[in-house]
């Protein structure tokens, strides 16, 4: 037996189940059908005609039957007939493909006249409406199935306009109108007179136009499959145009902007759905129709209940009235604001109409960033003078300063400062921590000012390669816009957009609700979440979003303290063995002190605390001044300086002379810090704290740098120490994962460390060979062009870093199965990153503080998925 | 039943077979006792019983019983008593593990002399005699058994001959000799007077000294196992220095020097082995013997066929004659120039004593490389002042130019030049052509200055830290010594040693054996050999060389032409799309040129042409200077120029932006290149040439680049050549797989590329972490400890980048089982990654044309290996 395949459901047959078949928009009007809404009867042409069509390159004979037979009962159901100059059907097509996908072919109204059904449509209505409705068709039917160019039917209009001397289209009289058509007709040549003619011309340009190239580019880089279709939706018009008892709106289930549980929406009356939007007129409020139209009102109400206990969502949907007669046009899941998508989850989930679980799916990671700082009211009109990379979220204000002692000055006298730099060193820490925001014209996301910002919980943007930027003249241009020194200036960091002048900014909130889904969150994820901290206030601060211990405590960043910097350095110049441990002498209390401060914080919390990481040629002075100065200090020639800072500068540092690299060139280092370490957990667990302390080597790659590390230092240390105090602890030491390489041999790895983390940022930088600190050159345009669909220093790149994670944990679990593994890059506080993580089997993740409610959402989102 | 484990062989036991047990020297004792050689009977006690020796850490009473099981035999045997004051049995003790390994306790002679059994030699042989062997026991015990150093024992020996007023220790009369036991008595303490008690304490002194620091670091260097233990050899002795009929010497079976199938050798008549050693008394040549004791010699020459017949290999033997009878002392490999070594394995292979496959296993990469360059004469002493890393082997003479303008005119005209540079770059190269050879301070294996000397096949030396270079000035010192402009110093790229003046070099041989074992190798192996080449001048060399393709052609080397560098940084320095469209017109020309030559040269063979790679600023100039005349020549602001530079500056370039990543932001680069290849390729084939371009595309770490060059560059630009000379031609498209990612997604880039080509120095620098241009600060150090063994850049890291390269191997095959797959690294010409390449399943490796014949004898080597 042949079965037929059907390629045409009338809305009668669909459900809201049918997406892949009918497409997002089909299987939501059926569904409204179904459940007794009152919608415009049609049919929805399916996408597996449209590839049937795509691979055939003509129409098949039976899907054209189908829509005939559809068309019949369409016309049985409205009583009117399709092509009938008497009493006309006029139809909508629309397409429709099961995710919403800009860039594809949309709709075409009024489909279904010609000369002779123009003239019934102005017997049933009036000469200027069916005009009206003529030239819409016709200028829909010349875009949508001709490809003439929107701007070719502005020109006629205007033409008619200037004519007829109005300003607007609606001042047009019937005349007008009618010219209007006659000049969209010559336009669109040779337009069909044949209704059926017209349905099938546009069914087929609604198929084609899956495979437009704006499509086929929005699929490729938001990773859309090609082979799914797009279905197309044959309408019968309703029109809310016909008099005062019609008219057109858009609601919603609750408040978009606040979630409250409210209809909230907009209508016109005596108006079609696209005048709604164009704001020729200004729309009422939803309440407003109350008193107008009190049933309709009511019916609405009703509605929206009905959509939200079927669909479970807050619901946007259209409606017209024709004649007062309520008709719901589509519905589809509604945008809303952060707060309000907070409120609308925890309202939801106690209102049992949906699982805690589901609404912790229904917050994003980018709206809590959003939450969490200041934002540019997005109300007000702003000028945006250039943009760049959004390193670190929130809105900040502030005048422009280029010298980094200047900021420091500036903003610790109270001013709002922006420091503004061609890219931060360590040694602008200071001017960074008394700025309100930073910007600089180069580097990438994990930039030092964008983990430096992000740490700080301090808008930045970075990478903003339009700027140029004078450091001598004090100013920098963007296009022909010049700002100097002490002018005002908003940055973006949620967008990465540069302002000019002081934006208004709107506070963060953090809601009861919010802290409520955070505990619902708790309570579902298996994953730890842990912070990156380096110094008692982050650590505090860590510990109020909900972290549960330090995943990475940075101990350079301890370094960088002005008064300690010129030990560091003098440690660092050291030519002999013994000036280098007279200095590291001196930095040991420091650091000792830093770490007892930390313990105490995290009293009973875990810490990770990493040995000195980058290349000491960071921490010495590159200007004439600073050596001199550092020169008088020591008291050796400025010359031995200049030679020696000369000698540590490296053509690729990153791949060069630092991480564990160090501690085995000059081990004293590591010794001291090792012994700070461990002197300050002893006599804090003395105390009477709960101190965890873990040891970290950075940028392992071979399993014998950690050894030798192990046995030059941390042993022999350890026993010195515990010696001395007569009393020991439990420490543990463990590595970074951030070179290939140690991913590769993990097993080897994992026989001396205790614990992994993985460093991501260097990770990713040397899989993909991309230089954080370069990527501003390219990566912008491989993201333009869809070569990327992230930023891979944002996201983690699954595909390319994800097997190196992967494979690591399992190698590492074999070896050592007690093995705790984490991640502390910049990536454990990124949602999609965070549940990666937990399928790769991590057991937490580390992030800057003001990311952990993100990582505790996405913990829990992890687990709910994998169900 | 109870079966007692074997630990003790006799001599007559054992064959050479057992290396494992027996250690390399104890079976070839036993073997030599097979055959008949006269051996001075004795035992071997094996490497298990070390093991167990070492595990119960006291010695086995089983062992113990064994070894006097065997005493008993060798008493018989010798007809004399170990112990016996009146006819004593006197043995030595040694070492022998399965491998040589330098590091071990390892003789001691004379054992079994107390003060009885003294007066029985006495009365055998003389007094004086007698002394000396007792004091050389005493000696050998105290360091071996004791551990005490050797010098406390010189300082004791020059004491007497001070009080004695000799110079000499041969000049010590009984006198002497008498008064130096006495005070080595003193100095080792408790000295055990039984024999048997000795016995023991030296075996297990032996046993332990498996596990000393020195030799446990030995062998993790050497990837070793620690489980393996070493057997201890017991032999009666025999004494050269009896008497004139008596004697001792080293032969080998063939001159070590030349590999002339002839007995070469040394002896001295009257002494002991090592004083043949020690260089006291000349000794004389083999030759000489045939006048002395014409006998013997007779006899040592047959033993040498014997031997060599049983070992199929060169034999280094030891042999003493006692009152006229000749003994062999020990059988191993002998050690050969690398001109032997192809002359003995070449006479070997047609002597049929070994296969033709044997003997193409014979000969080291690191024998080739020194016949194809000069060396520094090896018997003459010569003034080394610093070391570097070996970057490019040979030697050369020259003086000393630090200005490259100066080292290239001088060069030019006739002088022999050295460059010496901190490190070089593109801009360098007219002087480094103008050089006998380069040195840098700076840089790695890999770094600018190595690889492009390589290229040359110039002797080059880099990373050489020691050097502080003033440029200034126009010297650098090393240590105490200066060497200004214009000094002669000799550089010695095979082994890193710098040299004061001009040293004598040996000119390289490439003999007639050696092009047989080329020609032998070609049939056996399985791979391809390509070059890499980068003009006709290399590639011609390749073909001469063997190489049957072009691996690697960089375009970027056909830039750096001073006449072509102007109109390539006028195409960098434009800001205007058509501004760099303009200098590219002017480049088309001139590299279309180059790929025709190098069609031409390369008739009917692959070339692999790869677009352009570095990141651009390297062809900008830096200096102010330099900024002026480019910003003269284009007529625009000098500012601007260095503006541009400056945005070209990154902090990682060789994450930075290169390699494909500039052919998407410039397409219009790739475009002229693409252009510039094809046109070529039509116009050489019209010509009637046989052409086989390849384009290779460098630095994709995504399949989504290369896509987006194929479609948007190489395809289009195809078309048009095509179509615009009515003729196409076969091309290939492919890709370098040097960014770990690239061979992580190798399936998906797979889909698009026809070919492979790991670039190993980038995939090591991103696998590893390690810039080839900074790794002089760190890996010297990783080398000297031990945390490497090699060179990542000289020797592939099989460990953690091999996985990369089967991993990329197994996806890209899996996903095109038709892909081509080769190395162009320059691990393409080092033996052991030339086999691992060959195990990973390559098609070829490509390498400088210099090391085109290493890479076909490992690849044939690799064969042969795997069988």
């Amino acid at each position: 037996m042949f079965t037929m395949t059907k390629y045409v459901y009338s809305f009668k047959e669909g459900s809201k189940d049918m997406k892949k078949l009918l497409g997002g928009k089909g299987a939501n009007l059926a569904q409204m059908t179904s459940i007794g809404l009152e919608v415009p009867p049609g049919f929805t042409v399916t996408t597996e005609a449209c590839l049937k069509y795509l691979e055939e390159e003509s129409m098949p004979s039976e899907i054209d039957g189908q829509m005939r037979e559809k068309m019949d009962d369409l016309e049985e159901q409205t009583s009117k007939k399709f092509g009938d100059p008497e009493n006309p059907l006029l139809v909508s097509v629309r397409s429709g493909a099961a995710f919403s996908m800009p860039g594809m072919m949309d709709t075409i109204l009024n489909l279904g006249l010609n000369q002779d059904t123009l003239q019934g449509l102005i017997k049933l209505t009036d000469e200027r409406f069916a005009y009206d409705s003529y030239r819409r068709f016709i200028n829909m039917f010349g875009e949508v199935v001709r490809g003439i160019p929107h701007e070719r039917f502005e020109e006629k209009m205007d033409e008619v306009k200037e004519q007829k001397g109005v300003e607007k289209d609606v001042e047009l009289d019937v005349e007008g109108m009618k010219e209007v058509c006659k000049k969209y007709m010559e336009l669109v040549e040779d337009i069909p007179s044949d209704p059926w003619q017209q349905l099938m011309e546009a069914t087929k340009a609604v198929f084609a136009s899956w495979n437009n190239k704006r499509a086929v580019t929005y699929r490729e880089i938001n990773g859309l499959p090609h082979d799914m279709g797009t279905a197309v939706n044959v309408q019968s018009m309703v029109f809310g145009n016909t008099g005062d008892n019609s008219g057109s709106g858009v609601a919603f289930t609750r408040d978009p902007a606040t979630g409250e549980n409210k209809m909230y929406g907009e209508f016109l009356m005596n108006a079609q759905g696209e005048d709604v939007v164009a704001g020729i007129r200004t729309p009422m409020q939803l309440e407003e129709l109350k008193e107008i139209l009190p049933e309709i009102h009511s019916q609405l109400n009703y509605v929206c209940k009905i959509l939200e206990k079927e669909y479970r969502e807050m619901q946007d949907l259209e409606f017209t009235i024709e004649d007062g007669r309520l008709f719901i046009l589509q519905t589809r899941d509604g945008k809303r604001t952060p707060n309000a998508a907070v409120k609308i989850a925890y309202d939801m989930a106690n209102e049992n109409l949906i699982t805690k679980e589901i609404a912790l799916t229904r917050i994003t990671g980018e709206q809590i960033e959003k939450l969490l700082h200041k934002q540019v009211d997005p109300e007000v009109d702003v000028e945006k003078i250039a943009k760049g990379l959004n390193a670190s979220p929130g809105a900040a204000c502030g005048k422009v300063y280029f010298d980094t002692d200047e900021a420091a000055e500036r903003g610790n006298d109270g001013e709002n400062v922006i420091l503004v730099r061609r890219e931060t060193t360590p040694e602008d820490i200071h001017g960074m921590a008394a700025a309100q925001g930073v910007l600089t014209s180069r580097g990438g996301m994990t930039s030092h000012a964008a983990v430096v910002a992000r740490g700080m919980g301090q808008p930045c943007i970075v990478g903003a390669e339009e700027l140029l930027i004078d450091m001598g003249r004090e100013q920098f241009s963007a296009g022909n816009v010049v700002v100097k020194k002490g002018d005002m200036i908003t940055i973006n960091g949620t967008t990465g957009d540069i302002i000019l002048g002081e934006a208004p900014l709107i506070e963060p909130e953090f809601s009861t609700e919010f802290q409520e889904l955070l505990l619902w969150a708790d309570d579902i994820r298996q994953m730890g979440v842990w912070a990156n901290a380096d110094n008692p206030n982050d650590a505090r601060k860590a510990l109020e979003f909900g972290a549960e211990g330090i995943g990475l405590c940075r101990t350079e960043h301890m370094f960088f303290d002005p008064e300690r910097l010129d030990t560091v350095q003098e440690m660092i110049i050291a030519e002999k063995e013994e000036d280098r441990e007279k200095a590291l002498a001196k930095l040991m209390p420091m650091q000792k002190k830093d770490f007892k401060e930390m313990f105490e914080v995290m009293d009973g919390h875990p810490i990770i605390i990493r040995l000195l990481d980058p290349p000491l040629h960071e921490f010495v002075p590159n200007d004439k001044e600073s050596q001199k100065s550092l020169a008088n200090k020591l008291g050796i020639p400025v010359e031995e300086i200049s030679e020696r800072v000369k000698r540590l500068e490296e053509a690729n540092p990153m791949l060069g002379h630092r991480g564990c690299r160090l501690g085995i060139s000059y081990p004293s280092i590591y010794r001291m810090q090792v012994r700070a370490i461990l002197e300050a957990a002893v006599e804090t667990s003395n105390a009477g704290y709960d101190v965890l302390p873990r040891i970290m080597v950075p940028l392992v790659g071979n399993v014998k740098e950690l050894s030798s590390i192990k046995e030059k230092v941390v042993l022999p240390v350890a026993e010195e120490v515990f010696k001395e105090n007569g009393n020991s602890i439990d420490y543990k030491l463990g590595t970074m994962i951030e070179i290939p390489r140690a991913a590769i041999t993990a097993d080897e790895i994992a026989t001396v460390a205790e614990f992994f983390s993985f460093g991501t940022n260097d990770l990713t930088q040397m899989t993909l060979g991309f230089s954080r600190d370069d990527v501003g050159t390219f990566v912008p345009g491989y993201l333009k062009q869809g070569v990327l669909s992230d930023d891979p220093f944002q996201v983690l790149d699954q595909k390319g870093v994800g097997p190196l994670v992967e494979m690591a944990v399992k190698k590492g679990r074999t070896a050592n199965p007690n093995m705790s593994i984490g991640i502390c890059g910049e990536h454990g506080g990124e949602s999609s990153s965070v549940k990666f993580s937990y399928r790769a089997g991590l057991d937490y993740v580390s992030c800057s503080p003001y990311r952990v409610p993100i990582a505790r959402i996405a913990a829990a989102q992890a687990v709910i998925e994998s169900q």
